[in-house]
């Protein structure tokens, strides 16, 4: 296990290599020359640069792009928090490995590389309206987990979750790191009615209220009111940022799960794109207050990774041009 | 070629093909079976419905994509309205054929096969400002050759243009047909300052005043401020209503170029999706006046086709969706 206590982990949180400047800027000055009006083709010249920035080199590769689904199971879901009951965590999982869920199609219509992580699904955590979700060796083998999923030679990588009951989690972690009151975080997640709405607030109000303690150290919030899955996103993240891998995230419940490496870091999150803003009603708030902004605004709330999946072919799309494009010289183009 | 007379493409344009509703609601059925909560791809299962109902079948196909890039010169070149030399039309024909473009890498990234078709580029237009761009032998030549470039099995066509001088064309298209200042409508195009935005401006205000007695026609309009890939973009497009083929539209130009069939009749293109806004001033406004709602914001200006070529991949996506996803009971999920 990578992480044998907080403070390991909390001292690879906090101590990050910076981005390749020179390969950035050498990509942007690539894009200057190619065959098409400086600055025309919008964030597909700035997804270009960086790529470079975090792969550190001016010519990016995507030749493995690896999507990672992490699975787990939430105590909160004893509040009614959600439309669908528990144990459809571990049937989506079976789903998964059966190939029948959207990030399955997703992946595979975008060349990933897809792989599924169940983190002791058959073990909930906590209800945290009750109890820390996690106590501190739960947390970090759920970080460590995380951490150890990220493939060696990945060029961009994508973590997703599924977790019923998740988005109550994600939004208490929302609530408690950039505040405001639960009703601001929390949404209809798998599709609760209002009823579900006001369940889910008032337990995301006890559940801060329970683990007062937790809440001024982003990680013991995430140990407190995250869950498994959630924890092995912020492991993986880290572990891209380590590694020169730049990331898609996905929706609330990623973008939640990652947020506190920016609290422990200011730039915790530059490596990685927001690859969508989902229809979760608190994504477009996190996302203003990480200062990230999305790729894709489809009105997707499904989770699992899909947003990320999606946009992977963007940044396909990016890179395929500032490979393939000739430069006004090459192709003999008078320039403006 | 197709049309001999302007009244011979009126009527092709007013007489259209309503969708096959049945093969919608099937489709949208479907979606409602499949594992992930109802509702939750968002734009993908209005596109699954949007491609079975034009389609005409609740299973679409995307085996053949067609993308086709319309060249053409325009005459209000001489009001200096280009940040680029007229010369650019042909050297990007050529440019095309070589496969340095940004379409090329976008069309082989999203597997759809391009096509070029230049369009009298040695013989401009008439600078509006002065004369209609095109009487009606050249416009029925240039929207027959449209008509005529649909491939016989396309499942989905992207219809893009490159012709120095053609946002020019398009803002007093949209300014004709939709009304405002000719300011609302100006853009800077491939990169013009200032003093060319007055320019564009000036000429636009010029040519509407100079055409005054077709502005009450949407053909005459196309015909005396378009230009010839204008006017095979529409050809294109009307083609594809014909034929139930599924219509991405690209940016301003493009949008510009259809429009006319939406003032010709109130369906006229509802088989079409808006791929993207373009950063291109007026894009959003034409989108709105139309009733589109774009699917990529990417702050992509480049013409050519490139932002409905980069939407085939979600196209792409949301067909892998419908057809691949196991509904529940396939998987055995319990539902919410």
């Amino acid at each position: 296990m990578p992480f044998n206590s907080l403070d390991d982990f909390r001292a690879a949180c906090t101590s990050l290599p910076a981005g390749n400047e020179a390969a950035a800027t050498a990509a942007l000055a690539r894009q200057d020359t190619l065959t098409k009006p400086q600055g025309s083709l919008g964030r597909l010249e700035e997804i270009a640069a960086w790529l470079a920035r975090w792969q550190g080199r001016p010519m990016p590769r995507l030749d493995k792009v690896q999507v990672v689904v992490f699975a787990g199971s939430h105590g909160v879901t004893a509040q009614g928090v959600s439309a669908f009951p528990a144990e459809v965590t571990h049937q989506m999982v079976a789903n998964f490995a059966a190939g029948g869920a959207a990030i399955n199609q997703l992946a595979r219509q975008a060349g990933a590389a897809l792989s599924v992580v169940p983190l002791e699904v058959e073990r909930p955590t906590a209800d945290f309206t009750q109890a820390p979700a996690m106590d501190e060796a739960a947390f970090l083998r759920a970080v460590s987990a995380g951490y150890a999923a990220l493939a060696p030679d990945a060029d961009l990588a994508c973590f997703g979750e599924m977790g019923i009951g998740n988005t109550t989690a994600a939004s208490a972690i929302a609530a408690a790191l950039f505040g405001g009151e639960p009703a601001k975080w929390v949404g209809r997640g798998t599709g609760v009615d209002d009823a579900g709405l006001k369940r889910k607030a008032a337990a995301i109000e006890k559940g801060l209220a329970r683990n007062q303690a937790a809440l001024g150290d982003p990680l013991k919030t995430a140990a407190a009111l995250g869950g498994r899955e959630l924890a092995a996103i912020m492991g993986a993240t880290l572990a891209a940022r380590h590694r020169n891998v730049p990331v898609l995230l996905d929706g609330f419940v990623c973008t939640a799960a990652a947020a506190p490496l920016l609290k422990l870091n200011p730039t915790g999150l530059s490596h990685a794109m927001a690859a969508h803003v989902s229809a979760e009603a608190g994504h477009r708030a996190l996302l203003a207050a990480l200062g990230l902004k999305p790729l894709l605004d489809l009105g997707m709330r499904l989770g699992e990774g899909s947003g990320a999946a999606l946009a992977i072919n963007v940044v396909r799309s990016a890179l395929a041009c500032h490979a393939g494009m000739a430069s006004f010289a090459e192709a003999g183009v008078s320039e403006g």
